[in-house]
């Protein structure tokens, strides 16, 4: 977590510890992607990840900005959550012996992803804000909106054609 | 994970694996939330985390449901992502060191679990309907409303009185 025992004393602290916490997770997820870009079958779920992954490469450079903006060195701090999202999202794509079922599981594990950075720019947003800082909330919200509608372009691929197919 | 290598064949192992999955995860929920509510300050938040127990048992309840439905052995598989972001919260609950920043802490980590919860039953809910399991999908809806509710009670418990409070 990079902070010693009892290191978050304020709200202040607690933003820029948990922005260092999506900027790992990010990080991570850019690792992550080619993969799956690599394992989608259905073409435009592969379009559809290929084109998140370099939504994501901005959203890292947004991230930098608000560090920049906070005055804070850009680091990450090891995130646990991301890292048992992805362990898992790994584990159930090696279990799956069908293509149009792992294209499934893949959307699945996906939207878990952007669920997770759903919660976390949504907290981050709301703490900008109460610490004054809407300069950097406004950075937060371009990366929150990306995810959301990230995970609603990926709501709809699994309805209108990989759901369909795999069932 | 609990399935041998190569064990998901079809959409319908696909459901029943992440049906153990979030079994796993309400029952690990179940485990968390008496420290949460120990932790939490905030007389409101301790009873939203309190009452969330109790509607965590139902939604147990209708998992379990669930499985006799669809006529299968009522177990859970290993989920890392839960795991990881159960790791987190208590990660960072640990290093805060201010009571008010601390429910700001405990509201992001419980939307954590919440956006898990979420993102996974709408996986669900769309496989069970796709595998003609109705009655599947609806007790799953239940559980939906409940975590979207929960996610949306600890938004505005944030925004009306703890992060004003700890910034």
């Amino acid at each position: 977590m990079g902070f010693f025992s009892k290191d978050i004393q304020n709200m202040d602290d607690l933003f820029v510890h948990t922005l260092r916490d999506i900027y790992y997770a990010e990080k991570q997820i850019l690792k992550a992607l080619p993969e799956m870009v690599e394992k989608a079958n259905d073409p435009q779920l592969k379009q559809a990840f290929q084109s998140h992954l370099g939504e994501t490469k901005n959203q890292v450079g947004r991230l930098e900005q608000v560090f920049r903006l906070h005055g804070q060195e850009i680091s990450g701090v090891n995130c646990p959550a991301i890292d048992g999202i992805i362990e898992e999202a790994d584990d159930v794509a090696g279990e799956v012996d069908d293509d149009t079922v792992l294209d499934a599981a893949l959307i699945a594990a996906a939207q878990a992803v952007e669920h997770y950075e759903i919660t976390r720019y949504g907290s981050l947003i709301a703490w900008a804000k109460q610490l004054g800082r809407s300069d950097c909330a406004e950075l937060l919200q371009q990366n929150l909106e990306e995810e959301k509608a990230a995970d609603k372009k990926l709501t709809s691929l699994a309805e209108s054609r990989v759901n369909r197919r795999a069932a």
